[in-house]
């Protein structure tokens, strides 16, 4: 059977010198589900221009501004099906809106949003619109993410209890300025610092495994720099519904550690533990018994694990296959959509995601300005 | 030169079936600096008389009870210079204040007391004996927390700003009757469950490790398993002078975990890590450098990691030498007191470590009773 | 500056079904450097059309065998520039000296061929032909592998001693029929077993990084599953030029491992260490030092790495990153060769190491048929 | 029931500035089931009362030689029951054979002797003699040892098919000139370098843990540090009885290693691996199913494990606990031998496991000298 043709992608953001818009192309394009085909790369029209050529866009698909993109791609027969949005955090909102409108497929990078303001623009604009709307929460495409969310959701776990989740960092140890840490350090343009930046990550993880959903957290969010104004290091605790009880912990002043996110879950029957830094390794303990090392690819890790393997046990999967994993989900959603199949087995983060980070962020800036009191998620 | 006879040790508790007293025994004898001669070692004649028997104990120096113990030892010319106290925590004051009381040496398991009362009678007692008293924080007797220590006071990690310490273990995850979970179980025998029979111990070490004190505490206790009346898991928020911030996790129900003792800290131009199950290794990260491994008699591990190790790098040293190594230090100060003389990098917890931990279990309590408020640390 | 544009690829072997050809099209996909567009990617006509189909290349350029594509394409104005062969060891010859013949690039997956008689035939093709000629040995293409090398070559360890290399896998512990273990395991398709399979890729680790050569080798094969024909386990004793001695031990029957290919290299003056289940990983010790970690991305882990890094630190990158970029090298060689350039820090599998590793299994073979004397290897 | 009195221990060796000396002593001490009452500690007499007054030991049981010592402490009532020979390895034969011929119980540090001579004229005493003879390979003293070796009794790995087997040391890396390191580097006073001081271990444990015996092997010495008369690495293959092959490796110039003994065994149906350095885990995969993490006191080690076992999972025991086990089970068989009573579940290195290890460093030099020409152990 012949292979569908690649899915029409265009991109908002990720030109010249964009770190994240990079390795979005990469992931889209590792599977050969995506083609990008157009793009409004940069908020000058020069960079935008230069961005598109060096790209090898047709120079007619080089748009200097989302706007005129998205009015003429939806007006051309072979237009983008799906747009990546990969802007800083204040500039989603305006662009998602636009596509939706026209039915074209967002797929956005992580949190949402700057505000809830404009949280709740996209979230109009989804309601609005037929296409689909997904959020780039990668740590939620390794497998054996997917492996731990079945393990828990299989009962193996028993009632969940005690939920760890950090994400820590040292690269923001100094005043840094560049062009990721700069808009990642303003808080208009970023919304928050670490516990937005990253701290939605553990969040996202950490409900996206266990199944369960945070109540009401208390959070004491510092910033260690002199100078900086938004959080470098957050901790919080966490109450589940259910009754489990959590903490996280996100950093960006942790000296020693790179991109150490983990996950650790305990309930009456047994224990997970995950960390990205060596994602292709779940452990698992049945209370009592010794302790098991699952790995991607090897014996017993699961059909939510197996479906989103590529190569065998031992040759590492990394970063770049688990964002890739959520453009395949994505493709397989969006061809569904066209097809208006059903696609049980496709998970992908979503707009209620995304709300809920945003929820998440407002209720830590909400408790750390009342010294940790315990807040509520709101909607 | 001729070694200096042995100091001669009681002990109080740590008879048949007890579980503790057997590992202070041989910790004190491991270097030879101790000798076991008297004991009052279990709550019933019949089982301390059968206790010091098969502990090959005089029969005139095995006990009904401390209080005729610490009297007749006192008495006699080759009476115990030191005892040990095994016994559950809230047997620990009336032994130790009966042989403070008499200027006999102290060596007292943690945590110091069940009760603040408790814990302030010792410390009057204290106060009026010329006699020393050693608290059994055993984790700050392992080398190479010694050496995070020096390493926090040297200045290599700059300021300290985040601290995260944990002790997760999984033995109470289930309803647990024996003598061990029994005691620690009654709120009126431990005065509280992993907050005080583990948390005290991770406390303990973040603030030996980095030379802080924690100002104030957020705490979320829970008791997850149907019946229990303590504690089974401590979530803390902590605040330390010079404002510095933690996290601190106690459970006894994370299955998964046998002892897993963990602390880290980060400062301003350095981290470090390091872990109760392997305890030789120390990781140490200059920011913006490689990350470091320091071992236990291995290249630059410092003078404070090498006066306390016997063999050399590579082959493990445990928890026993661990303990062991408190049974030196309070060795080296028993007969420095006795000598008059100064014992400068001798090193030991102190009752002022042990009310330290006090003030700690009873900050938990006071934070977890209005909904983990913040709550001073009251001396 | 306008991207190049894509190189155009074609592709023998590879078909519905088989394992390593979808990771070769992944790989050279994964950085836009390569467009598949032709293909004769099974042996029999009805598989290669269907596979062909299947990965969306035109009718015209699916075709029925290697030689009627070499001509054909050799003929087209817009013809395949290279051409990856992943077929059986025993079908690398044919085509690639079709290719190489017609000045097409050959990219050949390794071990160079199944017999020393193919090899010499590629070699003389080579020789004949202005084409390149790249040998994926893919572990070269980690970039802390790079990284490696670079230390050996800069006299951070000193003279090399002592080459430790293993590469143990487990999946041939009992007897397995399928397409990748039935050729693997056929003396005539595969030329040796385990020795070939992954011996090879041992050595030439080991040669790569050290920058030394193995003299001679005594090996003894071994074949535990009954009825197999080829070996499943190799014991190797190293001589290398200059006088550092070494072990290579290549198993596929011992049971717990799944590729840990797993290298250590010691000198006169530091030690290193890598593993392939932890390719971002590399432990370097200087004497009398402290052990450290360099990672990929991470402090001070040297340009020849940075080179092939796309994403930083603590986001690992795996196995299809690292065969990735080897297409990549070979991208920068083959625009250079047009361009009639110089690529000074492009390294990547040539013929000559094809041939050692023709070399290397003969003289296993050899050697074992000798009770494994010491055997050299033979040009 | 009263604890039988401690044996009475006498030493030959381990005098002021010896090191393992005083690791024995401890080792000894720390069960409580010996008591030091005599030695002849020092080659001069000197020296020899120094150590035995820092010791504590009484004046008229120091003596200038062991000579003499063995012929008083046979003749007191009160004399020595068991002897610990810890001098360098040429001085193990005579003082063995002076003890052992007046029926005192002999504890020797290993490998048995220096030459072949020696170790038959301490078997031709042991044969004459009613008392044991315990060779300290400590190494199978360890509790997850225990383990490994009852795992592959009980068939769990199925027939043996690979051992691999290690012990990397750096600290002779480059010229050394200490106590130690004069010895063991002497060919007259060590018999040979790496091969004989830790090859020794190496070949030992895997014996021990396979209960399999080695047929013959291929050795290569090297020495690598100008002037050095004895190898400083040794890389062996090897033929276990029953078909079983194996690499070993024992170095003392491999940079980064401390003390690094490892063993892996592959059987048909499963496969084990355990380290030195971190003792009290054993990892075991069972063919098909995931890696388990066995613990020294953890779930389903089994009975041979927690026999020596001392304190609960996850508290340390390291390389004293493991010597003093086989201390531990000398007392047992020495209070059996007085008893005549079984001690079936009782095991430690034999005369046996001395002579195996003289007839591995026999065939090792004999291998090495015909060009590593596999060579019969012989008995």
């Amino acid at each position: 059977m012949a292979a569908p043709p690649p899915i029409r992608l265009g991109m908002v953001g990720g030109g010249e010198g964009a770190f994240i818009g990079a390795v979005h192309r990469t992931a889209a394009r590792l599977d050969g589900q995506f083609a990008l085909v157009a793009g409004a790369l940069a908020s000058t029209p020069e960079r935008a221009r230069a961005s598109g050529q060096a790209l090898g866009l047709a120079a007619d698909r080089v748009y200097d501004d989302f706007e005129t993109m998205a009015a003429q791609e939806a007006a051309r027969e072979d237009g983008v099906q799906a747009v990546a949005i990969v802007t800083p955090n204040h500039m989603h909102a305006a662009p998602a809106c636009a596509f939706l409108d026209r039915g074209i497929h967002v797929i956005c990078d992580k949190p949402l949003a700057a505000t809830r303001e404009d949280a709740r623009a996209i979230a109009e604009a989804a309601v609005r619109s037929d296409a689909l709307f997904v959020l780039t929460h990668n740590y939620t495409g390794y497998p054996m993410v997917r492996a731990a969310r079945e393990l828990v959701a299989s009962g193996a776990l028993g009632q969940v209890r005690v939920v760890q989740v950090e994400y820590a960092q040292d690269w923001l140890t100094e005043p840094v300025a560049n062009k990721q840490a700069d808009w990642r350090s303003d808080p208009a343009r970023a919304g928050a610092g670490a516990v937005g930046d990253i701290g939605t990550h553990a969040f996202n993880l950490a409900e996206f495994v266990t199944g369960l959903r945070v109540e009401s957290l208390a959070a004491e969010l510092s910033s260690f720099v002199t100078g900086r104004k938004v959080d470098d290091n957050a901790h919080l605790m966490l109450r589940f519904d259910g009754g489990a009880r959590g903490q996280l912990w996100a950093s960006q002043v942790a000296v020693g550690n790179e991109n150490a996110l983990r996950l650790r879950v305990h309930g009456a029957k047994g224990g997970l533990e995950w960390e990205q830094e060596a994602p292709d390794r779940l452990w698992f303990t049945p209370y009592g018994e010794q302790k098991r090392l699952m790995t991607r690819g090897g014996a017993g890790s699961g059909s939510a694990a197996d479906r989103l393997t590529r190569i065998p046990a031992g040759h590492p999967e990394g970063y770049i296959e688990a964002l890739a994993n959520l453009y395949v989900e994505a493709a397989r959603a969006i061809r569904a959509h066209g097809d208006g199949g059903a696609t049980p087995d496709v998970h992908f983060p979503t707009l209620g995601d995304g709300l809920r980070g945003m929820a998440f962020i407002d209720a830590c800036l909400r408790s750390s300005a009342r010294d940790a009191a315990w807040t509520v998620l709101e909607p």
